[in-house]
């Protein structure tokens, strides 16, 4: 029999809200793992512009029928919610440098928490290296354009937020 | 009917010698694959202190009983080799920034010339930080203590090669 | 007939209060271009010490007799603002690699925005690579010694902000 | 007649709380000098979770009996507290690349503001990479394991603030 | 009367051989200076693929008809050198922090040697932040596909010397 | 009685030649440490353009006068020299990120090896940032001016190499 847990993977962040960038490593993981757990980070000391139940509504809008993915959310330690969901891969997404520490110190931290769920990088394409929420925020709050840097329905959410024009 | 190429890694490198750095990385990605193909990377133009057949059955004694690895050897582009191999995901171990970016360049390349395999980067545990290949071998051809960086039978194979004492 | 917007490059920054570093690179800058647009970027979100005026102002006095130089003001997005004053080069001082990436992901996401304005890079002496203006004002906060760090009408306005000594 | 500022040393720092890596860089600094005066920076416009009392009580219990420590507080510059101790070596630990860039620019100006004041950077065991301030309190907060982490003053600290299980 | 030297821009490096990546920098000064002079610099102590007259050629001929554009050789000091052509900027591509610190590096020698002449950093098309002279050296040698990377005559050169195919 | 051990330091390195940010870096540790000792390291495998001879002189006529310095040579690992010497404390510069990661990897490689020497790191003045031994050759190669680079010694003796005018 085999060990199902191999099957499954996390994919935790604040996704406030998910880019093309978010996307492009949720696509790349799905070509390794069966089954995708991207779960939205709820984290009450951080103001976001979505609230949880928008953020999950983006990201169940822009995977659907891309594969099997579940989209959730959880507050507390990721080692612990991987733990809960009994996966051993936690994916993260590194762009650059600067990314690099801070997922390596945060990978560091979860495996001395939880040994059994290990980190996993994917690197996102490189035409995505300068894509982040906040600057995509800050872009709509300027009624830039933001058409290319995230999925249709998250566009029109920032839009609504914004008032931009399309 | 499950994709069996997901169930594949490729783990490439020059391994001259392997050390517990790269143990440690195979042992992780085994966690996450059902089957790791460690292969050693053949390049004429450098030149290496163990030979290709060394350095296979110094990597064969050190995984022997760990799980389903098989070891071999490979001449040309990681790339090539890893659709010949039918593998998706290439493991590579990042422990440090300047490794990052040689990654990254060629994660990158490899992409370009095969979009189907895709890097998967694994983080060592912090205590190999500090190992490489080449400062083992520097330590070893100055007779230095080196039994808790690499497996015994390189260790011993250094101290054959070096006269060092044990 | 040549192309006159060549001529001109743009300056952007928060620029509270406007360094000796700062004005190094707007000195480099005027080797290069024939006009020089220095623009202090006003966001409402982030709190400066400095208003939109005085900041203004003490980059006229620090540039006054040193050439061709136009000191504004803008909100929004550089790359609209590059566009509307017909610029081609943005200016940017790159000091450290921290600078690097959170500059290189501007410059690329003007690039993407507006692609006629592209961004130049230019190196301060590296006498001021330890400069910042949040550093400054944090020492002149402690009534420290500052009139190395930044032209003489801004060492004043901090002293007159914070009450230190000549 | 021997200098005898050289044999002292001054390691500033936050220490909200102070954690194992800290811990680690005072006993390093301890084999080099003489005495090694602690000193908790006071910031009132940083938020800390504990007290400057509660900091350098905490300090106290852990360095209780490893050496000729000294414990204190100041506010201000670095520099300025340095010159007032008479002490030549300031001491920091550097973790990581993002730790180096900070520590450099405030080496510098430290530097140039008193220059018979120079920054000793020293290396935490690599077992503390990951370590800091911050993530020990977030893992605090959500109740995850923190003894190996901090000293055992520091656990039973942080489990009374947040209620966490022994 | 208008400083001419503001006009032209010195382009220098070893274009062993030209990629694609030489060539988006080439074309962003273009659209900055007026005239380019793109230097191939020959040093004996480096073997290289191509020989001084071979670089020249392929850049040549990349380079037709995209503007005003002259092609040469030099060897010494790039400080010298851009002395000698009466330039003023020297444009250096950053690609990633690994080129930054190399090229602040040269560009703070250089400013020492000649401070008439500073360095002026553009950054490529992100898609180009994999490309460097010897990955594709690399790949032509193991007959791998170039031809998106490389211009035209580029690509046949190489195929030339290795034989690979179209 | 005084531990002597905490008096003393090692500052090994190449030194081919001698630089004036080496020198720097001497002159800050000895602002610390009642003794220095500065090794050239020898390694029969790295070809150097002064012999281990020649590179001891320079760096003899370099701290002439500037206190108590011992000039001397080693091979082998220097965490074993330390142990020789019977130091505790092993001085490095570090200039840059490239630097860092070289020198930390160096640095828990030999507290590995001889857990008693531990490596303190110094920063030499930001003026030196673009400093090393390798451009210092480059420029006096191509008849350069090296004059204030490095100490008056070595810009004769580098001259004599390669027939520089002063």
């Amino acid at each position: 029999m085999k060990d199902l847990s191999k099957r499954i993977a996390l994919y935790p962040g604040t996704f406030d809200p998910i880019t093309n960038g978010h996307l492009d490593i949720a696509e790349r993981a799905i070509q390794i793992f069966d089954h995708l757990i991207i779960a939205v980070a709820v984290n009450p000391a951080k103001q976001t512009l979505f609230s949880e139940q928008e953020r999950i509504k983006l990201i169940e809008k822009a995977v659907e029928g891309l594969g099997s993915f579940e989209v959730t959310s959880f507050s507390g330690l990721t080692a612990s919610f991987a733990e809960l969901k009994g996966v051993r891969a936690i994916i993260r997404g590194l762009r650059m440098i600067s990314d690099f520490e801070y997922e390596f110190q945060m990978a560091l931290m979860n495996r001395k928490l939880k040994p059994d769920a290990d980190t996993v990088f994917l690197m996102p394409s490189e035409k995505y290296t300068y894509l982040s929420s906040s600057t995509i925020k800050d872009i709509a709050r300027h009624q830039g354009q933001i058409d290319c840097f995230v999925p249709k329905a998250v566009a029109e959410a920032l839009r609504e937020k914004f008032g931009g024009k399309k």
